[in-house]
């Protein structure tokens, strides 16, 4: 990729392009380049890395945090097109927070080095405010991960009421129906009727019209913990 | 409050205020109000309601999600001197949530109305910034949440909430019941009842009809670390 091609796809992908003086204009070419990463590879993780932007020609980046036990959740997604500021979050104070990125195929982008970005960013407030721009479109993002996230921790307040019921039977089975499960966990009955289809298939609980008759109480107690 | 204080604060608690012109100074002046809320107030249910920019003077704000089952998970709370810009989040049009907002005391803003705030935003760079540079931070305060709700383990969450709460109290009894508890911690009730209970065990808090009391303020902070 020769420097015309970057400068077309530059003024074409970063809004703030046409807001730049001659002089900012010719630096930020020549800050930029190209950088693939392989499919799988980390590319920030939080710690000392801090790329810089990257405008994403072809692949797809995944954003995630990850817990003390490994467990991912997935923040969004970045198609080609997409600028990542989150690899060049250590640029703007108001993010406090780590993230991990990785490549989910092979992926090829333009690199504004972070050193030259934090610079232009300090001269030219519509830089900066295109940096907050796009955070403010991650943090859009995120709530949309968050609330989906929500939605699936049913699946433990299920199965922490499932356990406490079944500490009061003789026969492993709970005598209750599934619009009175609904009520006691603040649900909706379709709600808790999806999750039991989804215990069953998971060979946790067996559904029958007596009631709900657990099955594996191990794979119940690990989903209550 | 006459206009001479609400010039006072608003030259204070708004940066972009330098960098307006003299005309924009006395409109931004003469658009904004003194507004009040009472204890429990919802200002904002992410409906059609768009109030516009909120500067804190007293009081304070909590920003919350509801969940499918009308569980709450709080994100972030606002103080005096902080500036609530979800308020006004029907003009960042990269803010595609809804959040609530309630006040959580008898509460007195300046409020910025919307329409004029729109129109400032559109002709001065330097006051879309500052909207998204504050979408940023609640963006990194919501990282905050989400990390405490999926990842920080329940019987932590909860020491450290009762910790909190333990400063506020003269007789080291939490007046909250189990239901409060779950909202702030974004938790469901059963959750709290039965790590109450393992707590009451284990002989940190005794738990009665009046509220719950910290009987092992040594253990209680172990478990907070």
């Amino acid at each position: 990729m020769n420097n015309e091609n970057i400068k077309n796809i530059i003024t074409k992908s970063f809004p703030p392009w046409v807001y730049l003086s001659d002089d900012e204009q010719a630096k930020l070419l020549s800050n930029c380049s190209l950088i693939s990463f392989n499919n799988g590879a980390n590319l920030h993780n939080g710690d000392e890395q801090c790329l810089g932007m990257l405008i994403i020609l072809n692949g797809s980046l995944r954003a995630y945090i990850l817990s003390e036990q490994g467990r991912e959740i997935t923040l969004y997604r970045l198609k080609p097109g997409d600028t990542c500021v989150l690899s060049a979050s250590c640029i703007l104070s108001e993010i406090t927070f780590d993230v991990h990125i990785d490549a989910e195929e092979d992926t090829q982008a333009i690199l504004i080095n972070s050193a030259f970005f934090a610079n232009l960013r300090e001269q030219n407030i519509y830089v900066a405010n295109y940096a907050y721009q796009l955070a403010t479109e991650r943090f859009s993002d995120v709530m949309w991960a968050l609330q989906q996230v929500l939605f699936m921790k049913m699946d433990q307040r299920l199965a922490i009421f499932l356990w406490d019921e079944l500490s009061k039977t003789t026969d492993q089975t709970i005598h209750l129906s599934h619009e009175q499960i609904a009520k006691y966990l603040g649900s909706a009955r379709e709600v808790v009727s999806r999750m039991l289809k989804y215990f069953a298939q998971e060979g946790i609980v067996s559904v029958t019209r007596k009631g709900i008759t657990i099955i594996d109480k191990k794979k119940l107690q690990a989903l209550a913990l």
